[in-house]
């Protein structure tokens, strides 16, 4: 198995519905990655030693997904200058838009590149991950343009009607 | 110079005139703090040693201030046994909105006791953290009253008039 | 049974199924409690009573949860110079978020510590009050600290794998 | 001076500006009225003394104006069977929203009939107050009546013009 | 039957099962009212009609309640000097915070008693109409004031309990 | 088939359910439509011709609704002059909340005409859309007529009682 | 003077400001326009009159623009088949955000045209205006292509540079 | 002067006190950069000829900063594969909150890098695109480290004091 580029970590077991769409587009990108669960308040020194250890391992890119007070993806942004994508989920009463604000409002220094609430927001972090990889592989980018070309097509072909 | 009981952390600079409210309760009350800049994001490993050593040091209570995506307080929570009260500051365009649902918003596990947006949670914080010192102090206890009363008499001082 | 230490307060009977998560947890932890219904609106005499005699009879921490236009912890915080800690529950259509904001934005003088809305909430009530009260209990403070550990281990075995 | 039939109560002295708009309309219908500061939780004593004897002094109508987490119109409500209307104030980073949320989501069986938030709503209370004396003093409906007609003459002489 | 005193108004036939908890209290309190549905956007005339018609026919407080763009309350206050009370129905994806809005933020001049959102609501406009008319019904006043202790009388019987 | 006056276009096959309520209506009124899936995001190109050649395919009006960052309505009007209605749609964690906002806070010069969230939304699409058209169509117009008494008598027969 | 094809109503003179943005662009394009202020809520008969007769007096297009509890475009739309462009002002202490959804929310079968927040949305209720007018008018057509390929063209002209 | 490696595009020239944050990183760090005003809605030809040509040109990362409604970043996403970081800007009545959820809520396969709402946004969408220029640029990357630790040591010698 190849080393991963891509890690993909959230900060409980019950995210990975959501998760799960980020792994389907980099399995279907055949795109390594390692998957772990960590989460910055309930298991702080795990997040400490995967943002700390994540460029040395070769990992290119991390997505993070997280619910309610989502500051895993803040969290580990502060500790690495690889790219970090961050997914809000909606898991708490406030349906993810407390996840939004807590990922996206980070000070001035330490981005996050924040996705869209839940299932889409997880399916655009690992096309947005991807994207940054392909900057460096030209059989990724080229990948990426048939995705978008078939994506489009996948569209032209839909219901079209008249009436009345 | 009597052992700081409380410490108090804001996430930057520009928090000062937020947080001064909490020191000018803590003076009042003579409660021995300490005070710092520190920022989860900008700084993180001075906030990780200083949540790991704030128990040690003595602290019984932390307090800490953070504007935008406001993560100190629940980084700090994440490493501490310490009860630990966080203070949304309006520093950002939505106005604290963000820095509420980044604090309050905490998973099982790990509490940060809440307060309001702005100088008044800044004001509430110190005093939250002497009635928490106060379960085990007397004098402060009694001093806690005598602020409780002098605040309702300073009320019932206030305009009574009729009309019309 | 030894006497209470923590009271829980509730506005509505129908708040049960959220604030049976602080007792789950004052359970585990040993901690005496007892449990009440109280609403400021619909029966303030009983909490005017409670919140005033709350202190004399032993308790340490107050937790009060309640929905909609969540008076209750703010006016119990009205009356004693014990913490008082409110969770805000997830009843009304607003989904919780009208209870926040009527627990958390409280004047300067009155604090609440306010938590999450809903389970996590509840939950995080408990521990918060238990960390006040392991401030002066050091058998307490070690049960925190293993809880912590715990809570941390368990992370730490949630899935890890690798793909594509 | 005649027994004030409308009892305006703020939650403090710098809420006078708004609340001021509902003095200004009383005066103006010569409706008899008492003013007072009294804070739910910083003078909870002051308040309890004043809902539970307003009726017997004669009082018809209450009026309470409050900001951030707005609880004086409703712990008002809970000890009088007078009519409670709530002014939400915008003097919180929130603008009010927190002091309309916190006023109007109140529990079935203590209502608060909520104005909309600052120097209208004042106003409106004025007016719903004078509404509700009126259903019993017919020279009272007579002046509301050609107050509404004089609001709506106002209008139809402003700006009609054409152009282009 | 006696000539009704509360008329309810609902902007649809749809909002009959959060307005039928109005009724059940007018019903409880043997308050004859009268029940109709009219929109302010789909049947405008017909409001019309009603609020001018209100007065004269013996109506003495009037019960609004709609959903969506709430007009129906607004609509009806303009052009009756009765109070109209507001509720905000849940009926639309904003979950009635949109209704709640479009009802509460008035112009000054003309009022409406908003309630809170739904089935609460509907309850305390029921309640806040008897209120008014309790101001000259000293049989109404009383039932009140017994429908008060009972609720008061019914939370004091709820659970109490101690534990661990 | 009568060459179309109305396109409806909707970002995504999922949209159908909500948009079908326009098609009822303009299949009523017997206003022949054209009926097709184009994404902003996925299928630019496909939007972009169909914008520019709406006009000269004698289309008089445009209907577009989409959710999440709902740009459909926007990107269309941004390439012709025709008149667009936008249709905010709650397929998103935030219930149309985000797409109402992306369609109608466009900038100075380029309006779209918003409509509610969500099923009313789409139905008045389609109703505006006959206004439109029916200033250049007295039959068109006639019909329109007709259609508002019908409901406004609709309304009149539903149910009226009396109650207590 | 010709008749006017436009009607510009506000509920407020205190609203001309903003609505002069929408003047500004009728006098542009030589659209004849009459201007009045109309409150639904204060006026309700000018409002009443204003919109019954719209239609015989020749206008084609009503634009209508109000602040708070906007209910003036939805009143208008309720007795008038003609199209109603809503203007949300942002003059309460919500910043336009009560005034839109007032606006936008409305009911199946009484479409209100909503544009965005305040100046813009003034501005674009004008061009709404002409687009809607120019569906019969072709001198307007191309007067409204020309205002838009110079709109293009005044942007291409901006800042291009490159740095560091 | 070399090729541009980041193209910042904004929708208004009324952005560029934003955007200037971004500039200024860049010119920090000596990345090349080109900057233009393009307007979604207002320019859409330019913002298409950009859109599809900046991958040619040799541009890797692009920067969109807009605010309102906020299409440009969606739009730009929509017609390339390199990455789009999208810069919500508070230039409306909603203060940047329309522009971020406009931003943000992206369906899936179409992601943009939202970062926060303003002036920390624009500063945060020049590292975020350093940071993926140093995924192959080993220079690039040493600079963002010391870039890390100098903005670390800048807050390890903000005030410390201690006090009462």
């Amino acid at each position: 198995m190849r080393r991963p580029l891509v890690a993909i970590v959230m900060g409980s077991e019950s995210d990975m519905p959501v998760m799960n769409e980020a792994i389907r587009v980099l399995d279907l990108f055949k795109v390594p990655y390692e998957l772990r669960v960590a989460s910055a308040h309930r298991s702080p020194k795990l997040v400490h030693e995967f943002a700390e250890g994540a460029e040395k391992a070769g990992v290119e890119v991390i997505i993070a997904g997280a619910g309610g007070a989502a500051h895993l993806p803040g969290v580990i942004a502060a500790e690495t200058v690889l790219p970090v994508i961050g997914v809000p989920i909606d898991s708490s009463p406030m349906k993810g838009f407390d996840s939004l604000l807590s990922i996206v409002q980070m000070p001035g220094g330490v981005p996050v590149a924040t996705m869209g609430i839940g299932i889409a927001g997880a399916k655009n972090a690992a096309i947005l991950a991807i994207q940054i990889l392909s900057r460096k592989d030209p059989a990724l980018l080229k990948q990426l343009k048939n995705y978008k070309n078939d994506m489009a097509e996948a569209i032209e072909k839909k219901i079209k009607k008249q009436g009345a």
